[in-house]
């Protein structure tokens, strides 16, 4: 058995982790721990978890005692929180990290996007990028899983066999334009996520200016081999709890007929468990909920010459904790389906 | 490996049995039966099962043949069209029906509400109702079991403590106002259930008169040796998916403290795996969601001396297709957790 | 024209007050004030007036002055706020309070319920109770009108005809299950009205214990003449942003028929602009939503001698801002639909 | 009193300019058909309008018969069935088409889009297309008003600033990115407006293909005196029941500010009733919902040099009637704003 951790038990992703990990035939959750509810019961604020899991939440204080005996440590924290939790645990246990902390290699950018100091960027030459489908050799043998963000793990899946082909102009500008579900905003009050201002609203955020930018830049361009892609990501708050859909518009360096820009997928991701590659009709966000999966669909518009990528995944899932589950059954050998091979919830 | 069909699968309760005995492990999906889609393969019109079942439905021309090889079958099948089944298919396999059609003790009463000739009255002696419980020992020998409404489930497991004490008063009416996602009108489409139409709206239907009231009486009667006892049941609908809560309101026989009330269905439920007698707070939908769990909480009026039961469950879950696998693992002497054993999706 | 002001602009009756008084022929909104936003333009928080609504909120400090040159205040405000601006203003304006300060004819039951100090008792005895069906005359004289609440509101109108017959056994409890949108819950956020959270949800909240218990008590018992009546009164919350219906379950002391009771609304409420007594098919909440309309439809359980009457309304319409504008209208001698006389928004 | 006929009136715009038209001070609703409920009141099926609008609907038979009398008929017909209409009407009263048929100036484009013979593609050259803020001059003395789609509406205001002073690159392709609600698909019941199936749902639909490419492209060229501009138009469904949202991605020609650009717009705007040019903060569609505004918000991503313009519309009022009756002000020299001049509602 696996004996895991999870620091930051709280919020939504922390909450999704216990439900994976309650699951896995080959983990038992160890300890948790947060930073608002320790001495309580996770069921205390959890109350989906009433009877189903009994552990008390222990605080951060002595964190080389919390990672004792442990395997793997999820951490489930804010950006900035996570890093500092990292300069004390890194090194000690194996860690899957689910904020923005380690995924960006330049720390130049990270300071720039992110406005805090980074407690320890020693580590970030040993933290690997975890998206499993571009990444599984080196996630077997990290030290740090830096867990892709929910927006970036969608866009970048939906360009990936693109990029590697080198197909992507880089001359273009690469527009996704994205949109979610309200968990992504976290478990946290505030004014824009009170249920009468946000039901029934649809609306842009931080259009071409929010801090997933880099993220996608630098994993579009590493898949690309190339020097600079110009893009432009528009996120968008959907009335809805779970899901992110990615429209995407490109520009191919060489005309290639729909056909073959599938055969170019189907190489990619047809022996991969969790990308479906959808001929039949174009992704929607139900199709994914509660599910592991990224599916893809694609669209060309012959009169521009325009390629449209549409994917769609369940933040919680494939965006966060499903993720991290699926980097821990790489990082421990284990098959990776092994405790989130279950099917979308419908409807 | 149990061998399993199910005859049905095009809608809800059919995607949620699919999505259950899918992840089961003592469970192969050996055959699919529609009336609709025959020949196609079941992704072909239940988009998110793309490349995680690979099976063809079959048509209902042969249901012999059908469930020849087969361990259980369980019918998806709207009332009336169930026990044409069971006419053809009843003695010949191990039947789990998640229609109206085994419920009713009554032929007059299933004939009276439901207003169609029942095609094979000669095994409703042969039927058990398949809330486990309550019917636990019967199931086990079931060569049918009657799969409980989803109301019903809602209703009976709230008030059972109470009948079996003697509690319940069966001189005063006892109202059962329930409220239901949309998702239990099932998937055909209706102008009610178009989205302008119900999105931002509520209601009640057929309050008073729903044909799950003969189920709801029969049982609570059966649960409290009494000869009669005065039920109004009142349906509505609720803007979202999934979930039904019922308020209950009753009148006790014996003027008992909350405690002493919660004592009695903590005595009950207290080694039910799927059964949650809150304390902490009142049931809600969501802490149920895509779990067997039916919560239970208890208000009491002092002024009225009324007492106010609200119980919660998903209605595709505990009041349909896991309650039906939770049936099948007691028919085939499993653990009863098998394959239902996950927490609530949330949020 | 009336000269009106609005103090407690920043909730969402503060701003369907605006919405309504914006529109009225006879109508000049003079002044705002608020706690939270003094010195702020309406717009700079209430986004969807940019262009419209050109006024900067006071703040409290000197309501004597605020109300100089004013016809009317409307008071948007918390209870308890509500009497201390009162204590301030009453006698020098007319006042239409829309908190629950004035509602209660018995201090003792206030303050029991509300849990504060009322700032000033003497105006209870000058207040009238602004239901206009009930008590139109007395609101043409008013100097303060207390403002119903919004399940009081659906209850009371739901009832009044059988009451005013002597038709509602006072010796057999009385049930009201209402269920209302969001919106109720006011602008404050809050964990239990978090998007995900409310979202794909559904739940009771203080059943039989909620604050408007007493204020729908005291007005059936006076519509009725009755010394006493058991009420239970159960509010829900239902994912959507607007709307109440109330399922309320009654014995009648008379045997009356369903066109006999029919003939009794009729009498009561054919001459209203805004009752709609509906024998087509029972109320929604989407049929009233955006309107001053209480739609109301019965149904009559034979079994068990129970009457069910279902009422809607729009909370912050009917239930609050818009009979807000009708008390104005009757208080000012204005046609009562003046103002507010415009369809459902649908759908 | 303008006489006003509507032709179609079971649909959500017909709804909707009952709506508008039973307030509007000037106009009296003197006639309603339909192709499917001749014979009885409109609120036999819209129950919202029970007591308010007592109108039987007459059939298409004698349509000469019906506009006789009338000063002007709103037609919301689906597209192929309003130029029927207009082939026997045409030229005996003023039109208002809500439909497709009388937008595209070419009869070519219209037959290859969609998919139908234009039954008087005579009157296409007496047709205006009513978009007031173009051709507010031309409208005034139309025969045809040709009342804009919904989605056309959202973009050619959020980008005919730009296209004016020549600021839009004609050699780059322009991404028009929208999501609409739900009620944009009508009222036909379908399986992807099931309530389940859309609800907790997000996708694109026909992206790159959509019928109202031609229309967005027609008048975008129109505004820019443009030979040539491509465009790719990707609409989605967004779970809701009104609204639409467009993130609008072009180049500029020339490198200007935003504070230049900003002054671009309100020297457009400025004076329009219904465009607010949001400098506050970005459009959402609840800013606008239940009125006529278009609410337009502006970001430049330095970068790329790319604009992303964002517009909020209702997709029924200013998508559709609201702009409907707007447009009626202007044939008949009425102030624009009469009986559309009210706020969003809110929450």
């Amino acid at each position: 058995m696996i004996k895991a951790g999870i620091i930051g038990v709280t919020g939504y992703t922390g909450a999704e982790l216990l439900r994976l990990l309650y699951s896995h035939q080959h983990v038992e959750i160890a300890k948790v721990a947060s930073r608002s509810n320790q001495g309580n019961q996770v069921s205390d604020h959890h109350y989906h978890l009433l009877k189903a899991i009994d552990l008390v939440e222990e605080d951060l204080s002595d964190l080389a005692g919390f990672v004792q005996g442990l395997d793997v440590v999820f951490l489930a924290l804010p950006h900035g929180t996570a890093s500092e939790v990292v300069a004390q645990i890194g090194g000690k246990v194996k860690i899957i990290d689910l904020s923005a902390d380690f995924r960006l290699k330049s720390l130049d950018t990270y300071t720039k996007w992110y406005g805090v100091e980074h407690s320890c960027p020693e580590f970030l030459a040993h933290s690997v990028y975890g998206l499993p489908e571009l990444y599984r050799d080196a996630i077997k043998d990290a030290e740090i899983v830096a867990n892709p963000g929910c927006y970036p793990t969608s866009i970048i899946l939906g360009l990936y066999p693109l990029l590697q082909e080198g197909l992507v102009s880089p001359s273009s500008v690469l527009i996704a334009d994205s949109k979610s579900g309200v968990s992504g905003a976290g478990k946290k009050t505030a004014d824009h996520t009170h249920f009468p201002e946000i039901n029934e609203n649809f609306y842009a955020y931080n259009p071409g200016k929010h801090r997933h930018t880099p993220e996608i830049q630098q994993e579009l361009r590493a898949a690309g081999s190339l020097e600079s892609l110009p893009v432009v990501f528009s996120p968008h708050l959907v009335p809805m709890s779970r899901g992110i859909l990615s429209t995407i518009y490109t520009e191919l360096t060489s005309d290639l007929s729909l056909e073959e820009i599938y055969r170019i997928y189907d190489a990619s991701y047809q022996d991969e468990s969790f990308v479906r590659v959808r001929k039949d009709r174009l992704p929607q966000t139900k199709f994914v909920s509660g599910s592991n999966y990224c599916d893809i669909g694609i669209v060309k518009n012959e009169e521009t010459n325009t390629l449209i990528v549409v994917s769609a995944i369940d933040n919680l899932m494939r965006g966060a904790s499903g993720q991290a589950v699926m980097n821990m059954n790489i990082m421990f050998g284990l098959p990776e389906k092994t405790g989130i091979d279950f099917l979308p919830v419908y409807p």
